[in-house]
């Protein structure tokens, strides 16, 4: 196992996130002692089994004396958790987080993070659809890309912060970029805020659908449907306080979406198959460079019958 | 092996869907004898190194003498096809299909096929993203539901060929279930047909991203983005045809889409954190239906990248 990059990190949320970095620092380092905390009594209970004698009564004893904090809570909370974990911190120690969006709650930890406190904004293009501190394994961050999006602070102080934090995350796995926060939420908004709305949409259109139809939505959900509410499981107060986060971002994005899928249904209603075999073939496009990036594997996929993941904790 | 139900069946059409159906009944039984054509000069021999000496250089000499027909092309060719091979077919033969539509296509193949012939359309509500002959494989119908859509003709032939065409697809490891095709095509639409045209569209809104953001919606599919592209890998032309046979359903499951969507987008610009919680916890419902019903593992995915499916070939 690697030399630490951090004497101390504090969690602060245990949930898939928290939870999986907790496991990822047991298996592959990076720190050497880990503080857990979550507001919520029933979860720290749940998590102190776990992760037995690390989990924290109270924030503050968790963050105290942490080289970095790490926010695993949802962005509607940013600036209100670092307000209170701020006045904890030891001088010079970092404030990141995993969350989704990087633009609104970055500067709502900014401004409630105070002058002494490095605040690099984080986050992790890792998951699954579980929530809760049962949902963590120690290999999610593998292979993964994390971005960060520092300031345009160039102390020395500031810049070595990145460093470590870069460091931490590499010994977990992840493969490290820098983005700019604005440019990071756009890309983010039709690669994984979108995908998220949609499907949430779809699963609620059938839901509708399914008392009419009597139960044969669900019966026959292998067509396709099924892989939606897959994606449509994930937690609603996380995925809730993206789209409020993100919102221009989002709203632009849904703009494009709506005027595209406007294009094919007007060519659905006049019978233009010449517009739809344009469309449909140019998505296998986009499917090509994906598995050319070597970010999926070419294999067909037999909805998962045919093969269980493994258990990775 | 079981006892063969019919002595000789015909697939016409070589893709991934008739492929299976040749390597299933190698595998599983249900046919003394399969011959095999496509139109594709170029399907043809690649489907003559997989399946040596099955393969018919004319339409005509397939279907002679076949207890069973199988059309395995997209449903806009279906009539068409249907009056080619119906003069051949000898008196009593059953000609089936397995299109993803059952009302217009199913009409056509009625319409053309004469009176000598039992029409009994079909669909394995079964598949994978990718096409070709190649792409089959002999488990395809494994567990899976097939939906035959059977006129109300009460002869005692019509009954018995939709009695010996039942067992055929349980012999390939089908859950046969009759059902009217009006129905099928609008409980397709939402749990197949809408699912596509979403993935298709979302995929085509990045595509037109991808080059504004320099290549990053690829890099950072995993978020959410990257299984829709799978399923818009899906064969335009089959997808094409789906969509022009099943316009009324489709357009009307559209419509409820979209104005699901207006909620879920004006909640959004209005910071409307109720209703978005309320649509997404509904969403977590259909899901857990799903798990219950044993149709998806409640596993959860990590992406594909810890477990290949195994070659079912």
């Amino acid at each position: 196992m690697a030399e630490p990059v951090f004497d101390k990190i504090a969690i602060i949320g245990i949930g898939l996130l928290g939870a999986s970095i907790g496991h990822a620092v047991k298996a592959f380092g990076g720190a050497g002692e880990v503080a857990l905390y979550d507001r919520g009594e029933g979860v720290r209970a749940r998590a102190a089994t776990i992760f037995p004698g690390t989990v924290c009564g109270e924030i503050a004893s968790a963050v105290t004396d942490a080289d970095a904090v790490f926010l695993c809570t949802p962005v509607g909370v940013a600036g209100e958790v670092t307000a209170q974990v701020a006045p904890h911190m030891k001088p010079g120690a970092i404030l990141t987080d995993v969350g989704s969006v990087k633009g609104a709650p970055a500067a709502a930890m900014i401004a409630a993070a105070g002058q002494s406190v490095q605040v690099i904004p984080g986050h992790p293009i890792a998951g699954t659809e579980k929530s809760g501190p049962e949902a963590g394994f120690a290999s999610l961050f593998q292979d993964a890309w994390h971005i960060l999006t520092p300031s345009d602070n160039q102390d020395v102080g500031y810049l070595e912060a990145v460093a470590n934090l870069t460091l931490f995350w590499e010994t977990l796995g992840s493969r490290v970029e820098t983005m700019d926060a604005a440019r990071h939420d756009r890309v983010l908004a039709i690669t994984s805020h979108l995908p998220h709305l949609i499907a949430y949409n779809i699963v609620s259109t059938a839901y509708d659908m399914e008392s009419v139809e009597d139960g044969e939505v669900v019966k026959y959900s292998a067509g396709g449907f099924r892989d939606f509410t897959r994606i449509a499981a994930s937690d609603p107060v996380m995925w809730r306080d993206v789209f409020l986060a993100n919102k221009d971002a989002v709203l632009e994005t849904l703009g494009r979406f709506s005027e595209d899928l406007a294009v094919l249904q007007r060519a659905i209603r006049w019978g233009d198959g010449d517009t739809l075999m344009r469309e449909f073939t140019r998505a296998r496009g986009i499917r090509k460079a994906i598995i050319d990036a070597g970010l999926d594997t070419a294999e067909a996929d037999f909805g998962r019958r045919h093969s269980e993941p493994k258990d990775e904790k």
